[in-house]
């Protein structure tokens, strides 16, 4: 995961023993470390000769004092999405006590996107970016790279060489608690109501439902966009089966709310007859009668979190290894248990 | 309504009888009008002896393209507050085809958010800005005049005299078709579970259940801080009295719905035993079981709106006339009927 060719703070701050953020403060001459410390710091990027990326320089001085975040949603599936809400909330406590603002665009593709980038980096409109949905052979990467544009790539996998620094975490691992706990309680035919399948979450959860087999789970993905109304007739459709499975999972809260709902008009008890769970949590999942089992993220943690990562390396002006974020939990409430 | 002292483009339409933007395209020599409205237009302008506004001059070729919002909430209750996102999405979906950002940006204080206007200002980093929760006697609205920063203000009332333009709805009236509904249901015991008492919403909401008192309704109205949590520990505590009231009435969706929940583990029925309805609709009010009967307010269209009309003013470089929103309607579903 260690990118640079050059010596880097990071690679300073390794063979000094202290943080990335000391070495910072050591090279630009801030208070922050003791001066044996700073001495020894200096010592070592005289010896390795290290120098400011070209990045560093560009952005002595000239500061715009704002984060970038072009979001390639439809504006009328962002309300809908408590995941936005959260994220750019928690962006907004990280970013507000410094008075630093976040600039936030819609676009509406991926070469979309990759525009803005260049326009915020040519007009010195922003001084870093947060960036969502990763994919493969990804090309925002890449400009990003070559415009020295500071970015933090929130997504399921570290990064590779040459690439802006991730902030991830293991989906897999969070698709497994739900659905090994399912299994555990003795469900054998589990339905997985989904987003669009393109999406890299969506294609984890599907490989670790269809790798229970072993278990003896019969593990079913219907695909949907995400909308309550595709999650009730997908589910008046699966009741109606002779063969109706035992536990159905939802991507999001909305989408089991509406579940649970058609469950109930059609006279299954929850979870006598029929577990319900949900991949995204939220209050009401939690208030609705009975409750909904879900996996419970810190988004507002999450963005958070980003935006401070973004901060530091605006700061540093270098790329900063990639970290991992705090690893989402189940939250088992009324909604599952054994089937009959 | 009309506040200028010297003439404007607004007046020059008026006079014309064209469009406040046929006005602009002919005043800026831009195509979209015929060459003999121009003529008129024009002619009517030097008459008048009509002049840019400092606005105009000071933003001719700088324009950041870039419009600003600041928040004066806390993070933590950004989230959990759908009027954000949905207003943030219809604000998006207006500027997104323009390539327009929106700058976001959290303040503590109003203290605060004139101070970022002023920064904002003097950066030339936003070219107008989208403000919420007037209140009386605001400085906010003061240094906006002051600042000739292009504005929307979104409240309850209309713009008074040199304040900047309002997007306004008539909350009273909405209020008046919930209360009013329930009173001819034949309820006479109605409690209002109202967020904090200083929200000008909250004092209108208030003043029309208390003006009920002519159709023999009690109308009770308790202040919370607009969490389930409150909402929860007011609805077992009135649900436990003797002189338990019909119809409940919640300032937002989230307090309906843990409202409902504490109802059902009180052994009454909604909506026989009692009525629940809230004064902010979402999706899940929709969902639950029952149903939640709910004020339907269009936020996505009025921040699209917003936004629409803030890049016209931005665009003429003038103040133009009020305009009133779309007004919200009751929407009537299954968690309200006639007491027994």
């Amino acid at each position: 995961m260690s990118k640079p060719k050059r010596v880097t703070i990071t690679d300073i701050a390794r063979l000094a023993g202290v943080s990335q953020g000391a070495v910072s403060f050591a090279l630009n001459g801030r208070p922050g470390v003791s001066e044996q410390t700073r001495q020894r710091i200096l010592d070592i990027a005289a010896e390795h000769q290290w120098q400011p990326s070209s990045a560093a320089r560009a952005l002595v001085g000239a500061r715009a004092g704002v984060i970038g975040f072009a979001v390639n949603r439809p504006a009328g599936t962002l309300g809908t999405e408590a995941f936005f809400t959260d994220l750019i909330a928690g962006v907004q406590s990280a970013l507000a006590e410094r008075h630093i603002a976040m600039q936030m665009v819609l676009v509406s593709s991926i070469h979309d996107e990759v525009a803005t980038y260049r326009r915020w980096r040519s007009a010195n409109q922003v001084d870093g970016v947060i960036v969502i949905d990763p994919r493969d052979d990804d090309p925002r990467l890449a400009a990003l790279t070559e415009l020295a544009l500071p970015a933090v790539v929130i997504g399921s996998h570290p990064s590779a060489d040459g690439d802006p620094a991730a902030l991830w975490l293991d989906d897999s691992q969070v698709a497994h608690s739900l659905f090994d706990y399912l299994s555990a309680l003795g469900h054998r035919s589990i339905v997985y109501v989904a987003g669009p399948a393109e999406f890299q979450h969506t294609r984890l959860r599907t490989d670790v439902l269809r790798g229970l087999t072993a278990r003896s789970v019969t593990g079913e993905v219907i695909a949907t966009d995400f909308s309550p109304v595709a999650a009730s007739a997908t589910m008046r459709r699966i009741l109606s089966r002779a063969d109706r499975p035992t536990a159905v999972v939802f991507d999001n809260d909305v989408m089991a709310i509406a579940g649970l709902r058609i469950a109930q008009e059609m006279g299954l008890a929850v979870p006598g007859d029929l577990s319900i769970a949900s991949f995204d949590d939220s209050v009401v999942a939690g208030l609705v009668h009975p409750s909904i089992t879900s996996i419970t993220r810190d988004t507002f943690g999450l963005g958070a979190d980003a935006a401070a990562f973004l901060l530091e390396q605006i700061e540093v002006a270098e790329l900063l290894d990639d970290r991992v974020g705090a690893l989402p939990q189940l939250t088992v409430r009324e909604s599952t248990g054994a089937p009959r």
